[in-house]
């Protein structure tokens, strides 16, 4: 009789090689699956060492569009910061990872999917919710999370069963990786009050090294998607990526962050994303020239409650649907150009322009051009005013009739 | 019989010394008012200056420390950034100004009060709001929306009542400042698309002369006011100001912004605050690590609300009271220390520490040093992704079944 | 040389009435614009009386079915009730009132488009803001506002120029009607202690009165939008006019409401909604079945704004087709039935169901057939409440360790 | 050497009964406590059937009043419903309940507090993480959720043990009651399509059953505080009670409701609340004549928090404080009368009075004592629609210029 299969998310690291056989000792034909969301991986490497391992099958899947296109850019549109500081970068990678995995499950007729989180993170959430939301009749798996060992313990059974260890095992530094950034978590961050070591990082130089002339990159964006670089059109994961290379070489997005995490700890992470952190920006200056005020000043509530869903794991929930349809009845004239200079950490917007622009020179000036009708604000100050002084006039009677 | 008195907002400048001629020849015995807000003016040449132009009396008052301890403190404490950029500069100092010049009035048996604000700004929307809710009794005149001459028209007045002209007249920068920063429109800035010029800066530095060493501050919080700088005890305004100048040498806290008025219209402003944005940066850090999650995640909107208020002029409104009254509960716990490193235009917290820290590193560690209930988290996800998962079941039949 | 022309929107009442020949001598043509919006005038004597007191032409436009499908449906699926409570009747009507009188006069190649608001009301700025949003090239006229007549001086002008007088002149109410309801304000209400008289209602039955038998109805909805009542598929403009009837008979949905004006004042208004209300009440009832929690818990947020922006005149601005957006995808899965009994004042919906529900009966029940899992919770509440306790073991360490 | 001693929330019911036993077999000396808040026992009957079934004591503690002046107080003047529906009846009381037990357990150095809730519902999560914040060292177990046995297993481990089984064993109901209403949830309500049967209340007459004239009651409040009931001053838990038996008797306050739980489902509850919602309609009414209409605007946000941190178990964290902070600056002004006409199930405000009243006469009258300035409108008009224009002017150029 043929054993049940289960497709494991795969990464070519020592936790998932050693669920293989962990799950194939638990009675499964073992499907890997690994995605390429744009972490630079040697993808053959992967590939063939989750067969080499014992996998029964080994599948890659090259998802950098359509993350950049629908992850990403969600992202993007609505500058998701979580706690005003962290760009969600594992978190926007789990419900794509979850979705491909499950296209493969149900392909390969398996009855259960497995990840490689422990009980401590987010991502365990993100992964067994999208994939409950995905297709409640699998099974979600989480060896890692099961086991329970000790590294001493996990180390001397991957010997044990000739699991190839590696190289680079002693580095204390947990790292996940996609177009949209890089976290970093670890021991050596652990004490809030230390500063990160430099080997923390990896996408941006330090300030300290970076260049002392200033790169600066025009970025233009149709309907809030950006779509060309210097003039040059880009599909968006290679913008994206080109981006991270030079905003990278400024020192650009680095972020050392104190969060609450969705199980209930404050956790410190450490987070590079020049692209997403360069973009963000040049996107929300030509909404600063695009949006009607009252759009501008409700748009920051979409984007609160989008970015705490996608951290939280609901990405699959019928909300998020609907935060991405208010989302992109915004964009439609975001359209126009950001002049960004890159320079010492920062990626500051000196210019930006749009066909679609609402500021208007002729209502802003100072000079005799000015069309603004001055008058009109006396009578919005009278009305504008009107509740304050009724309140002061009845709850302030004392001091106003003295 | 004795003339009816107003008393006028005076800065010193061409406008308002105009507008003392000009209430004079409406009639008026002009009291001159101006406030120390910490914008480093030389107040005896004003003082003098306004009983020169023709005020019956000339007051200064030095309002920093209360500018300080209430105004500042509540945009730091609640990160007041109008649009995500704006820390409320002058936004701040007009309802503490509208106060004091209706005391001034109310001493002086005056019955109007005046400010120099034209027709299509915020400010004489702060002005007028907050004088009324707080005397509804006095008028509010408004000199300069009324006369609406040009500037050539004005020069001419003025050169005919004998009115000193500022040698600086022909400045195109149209500059506020106090403790909390220094904002500038000016013409040159009306092309958005236009990098702003050099001299359109004072407190800052450009980041290409900027040291090439970094200073590193401590800055103490207590239930969330900064009360010392590397150990030395200041007084609030003095702390801001200190912070002004060391974050301004390293080019901190520069910030272009094409924003939306309240009268209607965009406009594109250019502000310093390195000082400002600098705490902000510091109390944010010291949330993140003493904040419970619940509070941090809310308190953003309160933050948005009060900035909003602020920004449009509903200092003196009830609703004012009440989002501190949630601020300052939440400020309790706000103690401990942030290690600011100032460098390149940047004010990066590399470090904070406090007794109310709630992290926990024995929850957060990966190390078996681990107190964290990893068994918690399957029937965390279980109940978490519930409502989605009956979602799917309920609405995704096709899917799920086949 | 012909004149120009200006579009006005009448009612076939007095003021408008007198705004025909007073538009006349201030030199236009007068092309007259009457709207059915389902108020149940008799539409051709006032598309005769405006031709008889002196308009060049009268157009009378059903607008029902676009009033119901679009403006209707939008405040129904968004459960639009300012401040808690008023149904936006007025405020719904005027942007599509606004619509047509543009449209017209486009076609009519006029110049202005007119009103017979004052200046005191939210009327005159939903109008005025939505002709300036749909063609800022027209001018607005406001003749009621501007003329600043006395009732008495307005009677004097009419009898001069023989515009008829209606006859129910000496009514102390100032009304307005749609599908949606009915509004009412006047003298006899402004002292808010006062309890409403009875005949300023007209749509609903006193409680005292309804009949002692309730009648029930089902409303079947699908994606969100009323198809049927019990059991006969209705246009939805039918459909509410129908319930109008019906639930006026049992008293349902009067309401009484000091409510906060755009313009700065509180006035006390009486409102007549007995279709909306039921409609409301069915609706909700069946997204609380339909809804997964995120969404539910989410969507007040929207709903609130839609309501602010609708009352507020800017049913034309972007926010508005953003806020749609949003709420267009939540209604997806709103299909089924509401059993609503329409009794003494109450619609009160009994049951509910649908192919969509998600309330689960294996999961919710208590008998034997219970499917949910009660081991999970142990493991949610431990995570749950983490980020409090860790807050106590801190904050509160006196205690805990006494 | 002594047993351990566990402090059990004790309601004389059958599960708490059998858990004193359980306990007792696990070890534990079993301290039964036992609340009064409102629902109206037999308390000395149930302190000693605690007893006579093996408690080493019983408490019986009074918090009526304590309930009234802080918990129903809060959820009264936020006007916290739930979902828009659920007036937070169990909600409230639950931390109120583990405040008590943890006091005891301290007073009588228990080790553990115990209460008799189920794997899932909301209320095992309210007491946990209430316990947990107010004494993190204190165990909290949950027999019935532990023990998994069925109605049959567990009459039968009662008869053994011989504890008492209540007489009315076979009602179908599950209730919880106390001053602020009574909550019902069975297995007769399982099917949402089908109407709760009348025997499900019992605070409340039907509708159908009512008495045919109205009683009309003055209410009377001081910030925002109800002090009398038609003149005569009642401490808050007697006003409540007095109130749900004149509202009650009026079919005042039936809720049926399909709600989401906390732990992920949707349970269908039927509740009563008559004092309850008409003091929450009275008080609404006081707060539009009296609040400033930002704050009105605004409350709803901290409404609908404050109603589900309550609902979800966190009232000992810090962001109640925070709420409840900006809750009672609001009522500062919230004085006055409401006139409530109770009748067909209806508590209509008739009328309302303050000496705070923000409501003015001679600004909302169309009389001619009107002191609104309605050329203020215009200049208002023109401003508050800006945006809105220079959008259509820029974005819809094709039709503006046609």
């Amino acid at each position: 009789m043929a054993k049940e299969k289960v497709v494991l998310a795969y990464s070519g690291g020592l936790d998932t090689s050693v669920a293989i056989k962990w799950l194939q000792e638990k009675g499964y034909d073992v499907v890997a699956c690994c995605l390429d969301v744009g972490e630079g991986k040697d993808l053959d490497f992967v590939q063939s060492k989750a067969l080499s391992v014992g996998a029964i099958s080994s599948h890659v899947i090259d998802a950098k569009e359509e993350f950049a296109n629908v992850y990403a850019l969600a992202a993007l549109q609505a500058h998701t910061l979580y706690e005003g500081k962290y760009p969600l970068v594992s978190a926007l990678s789990r419900p794509l990872i979850a979705a491909k995995l499950v296209e493969v499950a149900e392909k390969e007729n398996a009855v259960a999917v497995a990840h490689g989180c422990t009980g401590k993170g987010n991502d365990q959430v993100r992964f067994e919710v999208s994939i409950n939301a995905l297709n409640p009749n699998l099974e979600v798996l989480a060896p890692v999370r099961d086991w329970k060992w000790s590294r001493e313990e996990e180390i001397e059974y991957a010997k044990e069963k000739n699991i190839p260890i590696p190289i680079n095992l002693d580095s204390p530094f947990s790292i996940d990786q996609n177009l949209w950034g890089r976290s970093n978590e670890c021991g050596v961050l652990e004490d809030p009050w230390a500063a990160p070591p430099e080997e923390a990082y990896d996408l941006t130089t330090p300030v300290e090294a970076t260049p002392d002339v200033a790169d600066v990159v025009e970025i233009e964006f149709v309907q809030g998607v950006p779509v060309s670089l210097d003039g040059e059109n880009l599909p968006l994961s290679e913008l994206i990526l080109k981006l991270n290379n030079i905003a990278g070489k400024h020192g650009v997005g680095r972020i050392d962050h104190v969060e609450n995490r969705l199980v209930g700890i404050k956790s410190r992470e450490v987070y590079e994303c020049p692209g997403a952190m360069t973009l963000i920006k040049a996107h929300k200056e030509l909404e600063d020239l695009t949006l009607v005020k009252e759009v501008a000043h409700f748009k920051p509530v979409i984007e609160k409650k989008l970015t705490e869903v996608i951290y939280e794991g609901l990405w699959f929930s019928p909300l998020t649907k609907a935060l991405l349809g208010f989302l992109k009845e915004t964009q439609k004239t975001v359209n126009g150009t950001a002049r960004v200079k890159l320079f010492k950490g920062h990626a500051v917007v000196e210019g930006r322009k749009s066909p679609n622009s609402l500021y208007d020179e002729k209502l802003a000036t100072y000079t005799k051009e000015d069309e603004f009708n001055h008058d009109a604000a006396v009578g919005f100050i009278n009305l504008w005013g009107l509740p304050t002084k009724v309140n002061s006039m009845v709850n302030n009677k004392e001091k106003v009739n003295s």
